[in-house]
Order: structure tokens, then C-alpha cells, then sequence
């Protein structure tokens, strides 16, 4: 945890009392993502993205953020993944030369594409990533009892050290059917801490997490909707509200969508079938 | 705020029981910032960037894009701001003439910037915007008093409309020294409310904001100081926790950054010199 967490020296007010105190952030940080694409225009790694995180994780972010953006699609399509020497702030991924990567849309659309997937994208009509899996039906499985998700926002907060100790990261957690924490990344950018999961998801053989849930600590937006998608996932909770485009983009997906997800209450936004 | 809110039916669940209910979601869609260019190659109008924001107040969005993007520099700069046709979701920006717009730095810089203003950029130096204002140094004004800053809360609360109705939106929130609430603007995006902000002032010719407070509704990243040094502001409160990049940035800049502003307390983490 010590990559996440500096300790800065803060004056406390309260009312007009100001006391001297030694403060605990969450640390932000760019993390540039290189791509090696073989064949793509020289041995030069390109640039992909650059976001700003906190640092921890960082291959599963950049893994999660290419397999979310639909440029890999399994652990094959992968040569390499790394640091690039002393440069803490980098990682680079090469991929095998199988992997078609058409250059021009990678300069067209990906270097506009920031890590939070739509910010920069050249095209409205690009904002929206090709899935790789078809719509879930309606009706569809799988199935989970109402008493389960119930249990899942105090698990979500167990094992959010950080947030414990900053208060000033957002977390994305993934479950399986039974309701067990499979695993949990935090972060400054939610964006980032559910292309952690993802990524980490990844490297442990589980993508699509089709039998998963995925609780994320704050706000359900397009964006987390749309990498839970890309995922294969077919059931996203969140801890507060979701936006109109990502109830929108959730039903579209046939994935059930749930807000406001704490106190023994939650609201269904879409997909309600899959609660018994 | 017809604009700002969706109303859906979903289901509400507490414990086991459900009821079916109508809810109010924050409207989230993506803006298109087109920027017309005398002279940078041709006469079409560039794509500069694409961000999911709440519909409203959008050219106010796309001048704060700009000014914080240090595209432009006053009122002066411009030829023509608005929609292009029947497309809601497309702000046309066209430039004067002698407005000075590397095309190079467009294409490789501006090009891979998202709306966050962070994400995509082409390099990580290149992260920090050349600020139009020097540092503020030490000890200097303006000043406030900490009872002051204890009132700014409830006065965010009271004028943020649509949080209330959905729980689904950033605030930003500019003040006259005197703590009155000169404008308030929400968003899904919290760089969008904060873009909001200054492209009003911009309009209202209040930029630089010399002696202004800005209190942002949730917590404080390096984008959000960036953004507010580039207003030339000297005070940045956030409801929240700042992150470490946040509170570097700030201490650069000259800028007093204070945290947790909340139920009478706040943590000061940079510039405590101007509370009195």
C-alpha cells in the first residue's frame, strides 16, 4: 500500500481551532500506456494513452484498458508486458504479430482515446466499442437472490484499505455467483480501478465474467457501463446513482443495472428478471 | 433543468420487498467541442474533443475547454460560438484570425486531449498546461476568514438543484470574497462543472479570478487545480479529499487548497496563509 498512500503535514480547522496534523492522500500519478504493434510503422512503441492513476496494478490497468478499447483479445495476443527500464510511470505492451491492428485506426481513433474510453474520441459514432459478445435476452440468466446483493456493499468496504486511510479512491470489485470478493482495485480514476479488475481478470483466465457481478464504489456512468460490457458481464451494481446514458447502454446490453446500492436498499434500473 | 434529469420507471428494493417507482437520472450524453481554425488547413472545422457531459450551459463548456486548454486567452479570440445546424450535441467554436494556433500542436497535442484535459496527451510532460499567470507567492492575498469558508457548503447545497433530484452530479461552485455564489454549474463530468464555471466567468469578464473562491462538491485532483490555475484562481475548496498530485500542483501555483470542507471543519493542505 505504500505506492498509494504519502503522508503530507495539513492544518486542521474546526470552527476557528486550527491544530497541526499529518495527513494520509491517495496518490495520483500519470501512467503512460505504450503500444509495441508489430509491422505498425517502424520499432518505435506509440504512445496509447496517458492517465492519470494511482500507481499499484499497473499492468492489469493498461491489460484492462486495451481489452475494454477491444485491441486484445486474450492473453495470446500478447508478446510482452512491462516496465520499459526505471520508468516507474510506463508501461509497455507488445503484442504478437498475429494481432491485426489496423495503424490508421489506432492513429485515428486511439491516440484521441483517453484511458476514461469516450474523453477525446474523433467520432460521436465512435464513442460506443464494439462488444465482442451479442445482446443478453431478456430473461436470461444468470440469476441472483436480492439477499445477496444486500451483503455485498459491506464486503465492497472491508477490503477498501485505502479508501479507509484517504477517503479519496474510488474501488471496483468483482464477485462471483456466491457473493466471495474475487477481486479488488482501487483507485483515484474509477475508470482505472475497474480496468484493473478487468485486467486482472485477464491474467487469471475469467474473461467474459459471464456468471460475475461487478460493484463499483461510486457512480454508475457509460463508461463503466460500457467496460463492464466489454467485459461480458451481466450484472453491474453501484454504490450511488447511474447517469440516463448508462441505464440506456445497460439495457441495450441486456445487463442488469442496480443504484444506490447500501442500507438494505438498492433500485433496479434495468435487467430485473435476474433477481429472485 | 428539463435538460438535466431523465425520468425512468425502475424497481426499488428494501430487503426482500420491491415496488415499482419513478426515478429522476442525471442526463448524460456526449459534446462535441469543434473548433474552426483560420488558416490550419482547410476550411473544415476540427474535431478537438468529445466529452460526456450533462446537456446545458454547453458553450459555456466549450469556452472553458478553451481557456483552460490555453487555446484561448479572452473574448477577443473569438469569431463565432455555437451549434452547428440541429445537432444538440456539437459546439462550434471559430477563431479570429489573429488567434495564433500551432496546427502541429493541434494535431499532436490538442488532438489526443481529452475533455479531462489530462487523459491521452501525447507525452507526460506535456500534462502541465503552460499556466498564463506566475505563482503566487508566499504570504500574499487575497485573504479569508475561516468562518467564511464554513458557510460555503450549505450555500453549494442550496443552489444544486439537480444533485438533489438525482444524487448524480458534480458541482463547482464560484464565490465573491465576500462568499456570495456568483455561478454554479453541474455536471456528470466534474471537470465539465469546473469548465462550466470558467466559461461562464470568461463570458461574464471576471477571468482572471483574482479573488475568488471556488468549492468543487467532491474531491480534488490535479485537473481540477490545473484547471483553476488557469483561471487564475488563488483558492480551490473541495468537499473531499485532495489527491497528492493535487496538493503538489497547488503548492507550485501559490494556491491555497483546503479539503473536507464539511459540518463546520477542513483540513488546510497548502497556502494555510490566506485563512485568518
Amino acid at each position: 500500500m505504500s505506492t498509494s498512500i504519502a503522508q503530507v503535514p495539513i492544518q486542521r480547522f474546526h470552527g476557528e481551532a486550527r491544530v497541526d496534523f499529518m495527513d494520509d492522500l491517495a496518490i495520483e500519478e500519470p501512467l503512460e500506456i505504450q503500444l509495441d504493434v508489430p509491422g505498425a510503422g517502424g520499432p518505435e512503441p506509440r504512445s496509447l494513452s496517458i492517465t492519470m492513476r494511482t500507481p499499484g496494478h499497473d499492468e492489469e490497468l493498461a491489460l484492462g484498458f486495451l481489452w475494454t478499447e477491444g485491441i486484445i483479445r486474450g492473453l495470446g495476443d500478447l508478446r510482452q508486458v512491462g516496465r520499459t527500464g526505471c520508468r516507474a510511470n510506463v508501461v509497455r505492451v507488445a503484442l504478437q504479430a498475429h494481432v491485426a491492428v489496423d495503424p490508421q485506426r489506432l492513429e485515428r481513433h486511439f491516440y484521441t482515446t483517453s484511458s476514461c474510453g469516450v474523453c477525446g474520441k474523433a467520432s460521436i459514432r465512435a464513442l460506443r466499442t464494439q462488444s465482442a459478445y451479442p445482446p443478453r435476452p431478456e430473461g436470461s440468466g444468470p440469476f441472483f437472490p436480492a439477499s445477496l446483493l444486500h451483503h455485498l456493499p459491506e464486503r465492497l468496504r472491508a477490503a477498501q484499505a485505502v479508501f479507509d486511510a484517504t477517503g479519496g479512491l474510488h474501488a471496483s470489485a468483482l464477485f462471483d455467483p456466491s457473493g466471495a470478493c474475487v477481486v479488488l482495485r482501487e483507485d483515484v480514476g474509477r475508470h482505472n480501478a475497474l480496468d484493473k479488475v478487468i485486467g486482472r481478470a485477464l491474467l487469471d483466465g475469467l474473461l467474459p465474467l459471464e456468471d460475475h457481478l461487478l460493484l463499483v464504489s461510486g457512480r454508475a456512468s457509460f463508461e463503466l457501463v460500457q467496460k463492464a460490457s466489454m467485459a461480458g458481464l451481466p450484472f453491474l451494481g453501484a454504490v450511488g446513482a447511474p447517469s440516463s446514458l448508462a441505464v440506456e447502454l445497460a439495457r441495450e446490453a441486456g445487463m442488469t443495472l442496480v443504484g444506490w446500492l447500501r442500507d438494505g436498499r438498492f433500485n433496479v434500473y434495468t435487467g430485473s428478471w435476474r433477481l429472485t
